[in-house]
């Protein structure tokens, strides 16, 4: 069964990125939480806080199975009982010089029908663009082999689901959004056929949907990893670590007020310390916090809105 | 018109409020950012930081006007445009003896119904029962002379609503929490009955629950600044100030994923900085935080679950 190599993959994957997550960050040490859920399955969660690289590194595994509420029967396509593998991780370094990530590699099956999901994407406190640049030029080149026109695809659904609308800003500088990849299209109903408006046309058989998941998460940890290393030595100011906290505050509401996997989450009866693992450790809300004119803070909320990376050459095009 | 009666008293609450906690606090000023709102009317925000006793406090008054949009168009009595005016305030003091509160008080205008709503709780870090005893004591002594049990069933809305089910937790010791009080019941939708069982019983005409509402604030403002008074002084430690910062979380938890206002306020396009005065200044989310058996943070968890305060006379009823 798919499921199970699928579950098992993702278990290593797990095991891979908190053994680079501990190298890297050369203090700390991830502790392991195995739970249990209520309808079926359960998972590993672990948390690594207050190391040299990182205040808080979350990274979950978790297989989880079962009957789904009637609110979500219609949004998932297949029918019946459904049954979800995946890991996801968010990573909230000390320092603003260093950005804060997300990243997301799901396997579902319901019914007859089977597909992947999640992505990952970047949200720096202030703006490199060598950073940018080749993060998004990783990922472009993860999905190259996997089909035509994946990378700008799912880079323009990263833009629009991690998107505050409140304050007229992304969450970050983005990445990559994927959904129901590798699901046959006569098995979508309405609602979810909406949802999945990108994901169709270029519909993959599952194998090689597994393949282009596997393939984006190993692009993201090597496209990460250096990033940490060029920017873990820069000096920061106690002022950048004050304007870290503000942003932190925009993770926070985006997480709350709009993100599906959280809000449905915690409304199913997930385990909440797992799901919330996501929130960055300290948080500022300062009102009506403006940037100084021509400030590099200033600079950042320039970026909050969605950009062609691949071909910025000069952070002002 | 009573829709001006309201705005102005409103307003003058808003005053009386801030000038009240500019003399307890003794060392900052609130500002004041006047704006408009596109759809229709517009409001005053009044924020004061980093006083000797609030670390903030944000007092917000509003009139505002228009259409409903279609989601909203069944949730509100009466049909066609509408009209809100109110007064909320949250007060976050930077001492974690001293509790934060919330309090809103509005009045409300739609087709051929007019109904005030509102309430105010109290949001303690540290269990002091004298202060929760006195807080509810004053609110049940406001309610008693506009009906027969008004306090009973607004406290059990209050700890109904102020509830966060994946913490299994009340976001505080609650107070009271009223809506659709003066509206003729024959003017309510199902689906606003649904939410109005509680008001409806004890249907007042409009101009009682006018000044039902106004007793309630004079009430809340009443009770709540002898509790500033005699907490102020007590000394606190940085561990302490620490699980202030942790169960802050649960504060924007609670905000940020249930409060119908500022979800509601978010979706529509009302003004971000002023709904979002609400959360605190500083917070913190630490991984699986649990107290310490016996310790005064473990009470405290045990003082969210609703209790009848009015006849506690220990703190381990």
């Amino acid at each position: 069964m798919l499921s199970e190599h699928a579950a098992r993959t993702f278990r290593e994957l797990q095991g891979r990125i908190c053994q680079a997550l501990e190298d890297v960050d050369g203090a700390a040490r991830f502790r392991e939480d195995a739970w249990e859920r209520e309808g079926g399955g359960g998972g590993r969660s672990r948390v690594m806080t207050d190391g040299a690289v990182f205040e808080k590194a979350g990274v979950n595994w978790s297989l989880v199975h079962g009957d789904l509420r009637a609110e979500m029967a219609d949004q998932l396509p297949g029918d019946g009982p459904f049954l979800a593998t995946g890991v996801s991780l968010v990573l909230h370094p000390w320092s603003p010089m260093v950005p804060a990530t997300h990243a997301n590699f799901r396997y579902f099956e319901r019914g007859g029908a089977a597909w992947v999901g999640g992505g990952c994407d970047l949200t720096p406190t202030y703006p490199w663009l060598e950073d940018v640049v080749a993060f998004h030029g990783a990922l472009a080149e993860a999905c190259a082999p996997h089909g035509e026109g994946l990378y700008p695809r799912f880079k323009a659904w990263c833009d629009e689901y991690f998107a505050l609308p409140h304050r007229g800003e992304t969450r970050g500088v983005g990445g990559l959004f994927f959904d129901y990849v590798g699901v046959a299209a006569g098995s979508l109903g309405p609602r979810v056929r909406a949802h999945a408006a990108r994901a169709l046309p270029d519909a993959m058989d599952l194998d090689r949907a597994f393949a282009f998941v596997q393939a984006v998460a190993d692009a993201f940890l090597a496209a990460y990893l250096p990033i940490v290393e060029r920017r873990r030595g820069e000096p920061w100011t106690e002022a950048e670590r004050e304007f870290q906290l503000i942003r932190r505050g925009r993770y926070v509401e985006f997480n709350l007020l709009f993100d599906r996997g959280t809000v449905f989450g915690l409304r199913t009866g997930g385990r909440t310390e797992s799901i919330l693992m996501s929130l960055p450790p300290l948080v500022r809300w300062t009102y009506d916090y403006r940037p100084a004119p021509g400030s590099r803070e200033a600079e950042l909320a320039d970026w909050l809105r969605p950009r062609d990376w691949l071909n910025c050459r000069s952070p002002h095009p």
